[in-house]
């Protein structure tokens, strides 16, 4: 595995690839790996001759007073994984080559950045958005992969991808779940055991209220009703930003159904912002 | 020459050329060519194995009282002359594939955007950036051409390469003039005989400026002066943007000069804008 830390060698390096006809997988990350970041990794590997992943935590799309002083990072663990997952090239950067001074460019990808969490979140999806096209443009893959925890993430990369005339396909895989559920996040380490445990209420209630619809009652109120009734029950969630049924496409909140819809569902456990989806095919 | 109006299409042959290890030379217009327009097109001839050139009259960087209806469009002419300077390929979208429906992506550059010709043309450098982010995205250019005449969108879209990592030379060439010395534009059209006349102040001005000050007077007060003093003694300038001597990197306006300078000028000739700059290297 090649650790690089320089855009320009970065750069350099997969366009050689691409030029002996290479493909490139691309799988960026914040470290903290978990077995939801390998396997998209792994996903990579088996459909592409180069996979590259990066690390940065890009400080652009934390809000001021949101978690990145404190947001884990464990390098030394997350090279060993990269290594471990035969990945080709670790893209590793430092802040300032990223964001030199003067740095002023932005990329605002419109209404969607405002849904679910962009409400709760301001400027964050424009943080994802540059950083991504940024990376897009030194690493040049063929396809780069995402996982669908974050699927208001997904929607405004493939927006991005599709509205700047990016040749990249963006994969979505399928979320990696603990046993009792709970979607892996680097952010799962904040909680303590009683919170951890509490956490599972989020996949629970997606689940009933998914059990629900497929089950034939088809009432996006109801469904609402049923997570939100299942969150409040469980003490340890000190808020809910949001628990409903959306268009997957719009990001909006739906009364009636019609085609696929995502469930979705962001809350507070203690300090900690957790999200989850499921999404259902009708 | 293969003229291509479909931007899959334009990159799969963009890439073909690159995989066969090829330098592509990118002349992005908005048509109504002219002999500047064509001394790019030369230069990218000369420095690279591929020349495409586009044509696409952007509605994004026109503002809603702006001329976009009326800004002049002669695409068989256009094509034509593409065609005797042997340009290669010739991408000439549709407006409907360069922005469908929901499009809804904007890259701002940030503060260089609101100087000079941002002040009075709000939008205009988000629309320039967002387009050509576009255009190098679909032809992925070794290189791309500018003309030095448009001296803020050569300083704006340099800045859009370097934040976000965009792997492109960016070539500005000098401005080709008419025997007068007035910039060569599309928008010259617009001008009636007297107002052509009239136009010739704007080099006049720059001129008089630029020799004040290669003489030893390196005062920008003065240089000011001289260049507000002669476009006020031409009756059919309407209205003066802006007339003055500016950082080239910032595009501040400088009461001191130390390194290179900028003399630039906007003016109204009835309804009628044009723009025009002397680069001083100190």
């Amino acid at each position: 595995m090649e650790i690089i830390r320089i855009p320009r060698i970065a750069l350099d390096t997969c366009r050689k690839h691409l030029l002996k006809g290479r493909s490139i997988g691309f799988v960026p990350t914040m470290g903290a790996l978990h077995e939801g970041h390998l396997s998209l990794i792994r996903r990579s590997r088996s459909e592409n001759d180069i996979t590259a992943g990066s690390i940065f935590v890009n400080p652009m799309q934390f809000g001021p007073s949101e978690d990145f002083d404190k947001y884990p990072r464990d390098i030394e663990n997350d090279i060993r994984k990269m290594r471990d997952e035969e990945v080709d090239i670790l893209f590793m950067p430092d802040r300032s080559v990223i964001y030199p001074e003067r740095f002023s460019t932005y990329i605002n990808i419109g209404e969607l950045s405002g849904k679910l969490c962009g409400r709760f979140r301001p400027g964050h999806f424009t943080g994802v958005a540059t950083i991504v096209s940024k990376l897009f443009n030194i690493i040049n893959p063929t396809r780069a992969y995402f996982g669908q925890k974050d699927f208001q993430q997904t929607v405004t990369i493939k927006k991005m991808v599709k509205d700047l005339n990016f040749n990249i396909d963006v994969v979505v895989c399928p979320t990696v779940r603990e046993p009792d559920g709970l979607a892996m996040s680097s952010r799962n380490t904040y909680l303590n055991e009683e919170q951890r445990k509490a956490a599972s209420v989020i996949f629970k209630c997606l689940t009933k209220a998914s059990d629900m619809i497929k089950s034939g009652i088809i009432n996006p109120e109801q469904a609402k009703e049923l997570m939100l009734k299942a969150i409040s029950e469980e003490a340890l969630i000190t808020d809910t930003d949001y628990a409903s049924v959306y268009d997957p496409e719009t990001l909006d909140e739906i009364t009636e159904m019609s085609g696929d819809v995502l469930l979705a569902v962001a809350v507070q456990v203690g300090t900690t912002r957790l999200i989850d989806n499921v999404l259902i095919n009708m």
